[in-house]
C-alpha cells in the first residue's frame, strides 16, 4: 500500500529530499520514494509498506532510473522479508516489473540471494530479514560510491577529449540524483564539471513522452545553480548544426557484451547526430549496467510502453481517439557509435566486447567476494 | 475582429471543412479559417474581418503551413481593400507576421502589385478591390492546382525509389489538405499512394513543441482513411534503425538558392538519420517557396518561438518557474542531405543551384506573365 506523506513546496528551497530511503516508523519498516511522477510541481513522499506497492511506483515510473531501481529492488526485498511476506515471490515480481532495467533484476537477486543463504545457513526469518537489510544498504552505499567515482572518472575524460573547459553539454532523459543514491550518472558528470567552474551549458533535452528532461533534469539543474537551457529533444539537431554542443553524456538501461546501449528512446538519434558533427558521445553508467550474458544490441528486449503516453498530455488527448501508438521506451545505440563508456571502475574507449569484459572481471572482483 | 463560428463535431464525420475559405455575408466580406489551434478536438471556424485578426491567427497558428499562408496572405490584402483599409500598411502587417515563411510574402506581394498597378491604371477603389480579389482567387486555384501536381509528380518519384509499393513513409509536422488550399505538398504525396494501394504506413511524428503531427496530420490520416501510426519525434531513429522507413517525406518552409531547406524543427535530425541508414529524404513544396535571393541556408532566417511552447503543455507547467527555453521553429537541412525537391513544376534530384534556377525559371515563365 503506498501513502502519500509530507509535502514541500519547490520555493522553500531546503536541499532535495532524498529519491529513496528506508525508513522505520512505529507502524513497521517502510521504504519511501520521492513520487517523480509529481516534480517538479510538489516534492511528495510516497511510502511503499509492501512490494505490490513499489512495483506500482516502479511502472508508473514514480521511481525510476537504471541505479536506483536497484538500490529500490533490493529494499524492495529486504522489505518483504522483514515483513514476513514470501521473498521468492516479491523477488520474482519485482524482476518482471520493468524488463530492460538490468538493473533491478540486478539489485533484486543480489538480496535475494543474501537473504537464501542465510536461511539456507540456518538463520531464522529475523536473521534472515536482517541479513536481506544489511545487503540492501551495502547496495545502496555502494552505489551512492559509484556516483562520485563515474564523477571524477567523467570529468577526467571530458577534460581529456574537450581541453580548454568551458563544455557544452547535452544531455538526454534524468541521470542525477534522482536515479541514484548518489549523484547520478550522466548528471553528475556535468555537475562535477560545473563544480570545476569548466560547464559553460547544460543543454537538456526535454525527452518526451514523459519529459523526465524538462521535469526532474531542469529542476536538478535549477537545485543545483547550473547554466542549463531546455529544449524541445527534434530542436537538439539544430543546436549540432551551429556547432553548440561539445559532448553528449547520457546515461544506460542495459548495456550489452558488445557495448550496445539501451537507454531511454531518443538517445540513438543523438548519438547519429554526434557521429555526423564528429562530437563525443558518452555513456556514464555504473558496471552493474553491463550485462555479459546479453551479447548484443539485437538481444535486448525493449519495453513497448501504452500509447497513452504519447497520444494524451496531462490528461488531455492531443490526437484522434483510436490513433495507433508506437511507443517504445528505450533504444539501442550500437558501440561504434559510443565514443567511450564510464562506469565507476574505469572508461573505456574504444568500446569493444574484450574491454567490457576486461573491465567487469577487475571491477566484480572488488564488488562480489 | 475574429468570431468564433459554426463548430462540427469530429464523429459527425462530413467532409472536412476547408482549411481557408473567402465569404460575402450580409455584414460585408470575410476570410474564414479553421482555427487549427483547436483541432482535432474540434472543428472551429474563425471569422476574420480585418488584417490585424488575420496577423494573429497567423501569429498563433490557427492559419499556417507554407502554402496556406501564402494564400491567406493573398486575402489578407484582397480584405483590406475591399474594406477599404490602408492597403499598404495592410500588406507590410502581413509580410512581416512570420519571418521565415517565404509564401506568406508571395502571396501578399502578387496581390499587393495587382492592387497597385490597377489603381495607377486609373482603377477606382471598388474596381482595385476586385482586381485584388481576384488575384487572390487565381492564386487560391493555383494552390489547389500544384497540391494536385506535386501529388502526381511525388508518387511518380517514389515508385522509381522504392519499386514494388507497399511504402512505409515517415513524416514531420503537417503538410495536408490544412496547409494548403489543395491536399498539401508531402501529405498529398502519401495519400496519392494511399489511393493507388501502394501505402503499407505512414509513420506521423508527433512534432513537438505544438504537435501539429498528433493534432493535426494524424486528424488528416484518419479522416482519409490511411494505416497510419503516431510517435515522439525521438522514437523515429528506433524505427530507422530496424529498417521500417523506405522513405522519408517532409515539406518546406523557404528553399534557399543552393537548395538548403528550412522547415520544421525535427526536419534535419530526420535528414542526418535518413543519410546514415541511406533511406530517401524528400522535401516536397511549391516553386513558390524556392527563395533564389536567400543564397543558402546561413542567410536563412530562423524565428524563434516564446519558450512557454516548450515549458508548458495546455497552460500546465512542465519545467521548473525560471526555466530558459531554446526554441527555434525551423531548422535548416543543407542540400547534401535532401534525395529530391519536388515542385509542381517538377522533381530535382540531386539538388544542385542550378538545377533549382533552371526549375525556377520554366515555372515562372506560366506563373508570372
Amino acid at each position: 500500500m503506498a501513502d502519500q506523506d509530507a509535502q514541500t513546496s519547490l520555493d522553500a528551497g531546503p536541499p532535495m529530499i532524498p529519491s529513496l530511503r528506508w525508513d522505520e516508523p512505529p507502524e513497521g519498516p517502510v521504504l519511501v520514494l520521492l513520487d517523480q511522477t509529481r516534480l517538479p510541481g510538489e516534492e511528495v513522499e510516497l511510502v511503499c509498506t509492501d512490494v505490490p506497492a513499489l512495483v506500482q511506483a516502479i511502472q508508473t515510473l514514480a521511481v525510476r532510473g537504471a541505479p536506483l531501481l536497484g538500490v529500490g529492488g533490493g529494499y524492495g526485498v529486504a522489505l518483504a522479508a522483514v515483513r514476513g511476506y514470501d521473498v521468492d515471490e516479491a523477488a520474482a515480481l519485482l524482476e518482471g516489473a520493468r524488463p530492460t532495467a538490468v538493473n533491478l533484476g540486478y539489485g533484486v537477486r543480489r538480496v535475494a540471494q543474501v537473504y537464501r543463504a542465510a536461511v539456507r545457513n540456518g538463520a531464522d526469518a529475523e536473521a534472515g530479514a536482517a541479513a536481506a537489510l544489511a545487503a540492501a544498504r551495502d547496495l545502496h552505499r555502494e552505489d551512492a560510491g559509484a556516483s562520485a567515482e563515474m564523477a571524477l572518472r567523467g570529468l577526467e575524460l571530458l577534460d581529456e577529449l574537450l581541453p580548454g573547459g568551458g563544455h557544452r553539454i547535452l544531455t538526454h532523459c534524468n541521470t542525477g540524483a534522482l536515479v541514484s543514491a548518489g549523484e547520478g550518472t550522466a548528471f553528475a558528470v556535468a555537475l562535477a564539471a560545473h563544480r570545476a567552474g569548466r560547464l559553460r551549458r547544460l543543454w537538456v533535452d526535454e525527452t518526451r513522452p514523459l519529459l523526465q528532461g524538462a521535469r526532474l533534469t531542469a529542476y536538478e539543474a535549477a537545485r543545483n545553480g547550473m547554466a542549463y537551457t531546455l529544449l524541445t529533444d527534434n530542436a537538439a539537431g539544430s543546436l549540432f548544426a551551429a556547432g553548440e554542443v561539445d559532448a553528449v553524456l547520457i546515461g544506460a538501461d542495459r548495456i550489452a557484451a558488445d557495448g550496445s546501449v539501451a537507454n531511454k528512446v531518443g538517445s540513438y538519434p543523438l548519438a547519429v547526430l554526434a557521429k555526423y558533427h564528429h562530437v563525443p558521445f558518452v555513456v556514464v553508467a555504473p558496471t552493474t549496467t553491463i550485462d555479459l550474458s546479453t551479447p548484443d544490441g539485437a538481444s535486448i528486449e525493449v519495453e513497448q510502453r501504452a500509447g497513452g503516453e504519447v497520444m494524451e498530455f496531462g490528461g488531455v488527448p492531443v490526437a484522434p481517439l483510436g490513433t495507433q501508438a508506437y511507443n517504445p521506451a528505450f533504444d539501442v545505440t550500437p558501440p561504434e557509435l559510443v565514443t567511450a563508456v564510464v562506469t565507476e571502475a574505469g572508461a573505456v574507449s574504444p568500446v569493444t566486447a574484450d574491454a567490457l569484459t576486461a573491465l567487469c572481471a577487475r571491477s566484480r572482483q572488488v564488488t562480489i567476494s
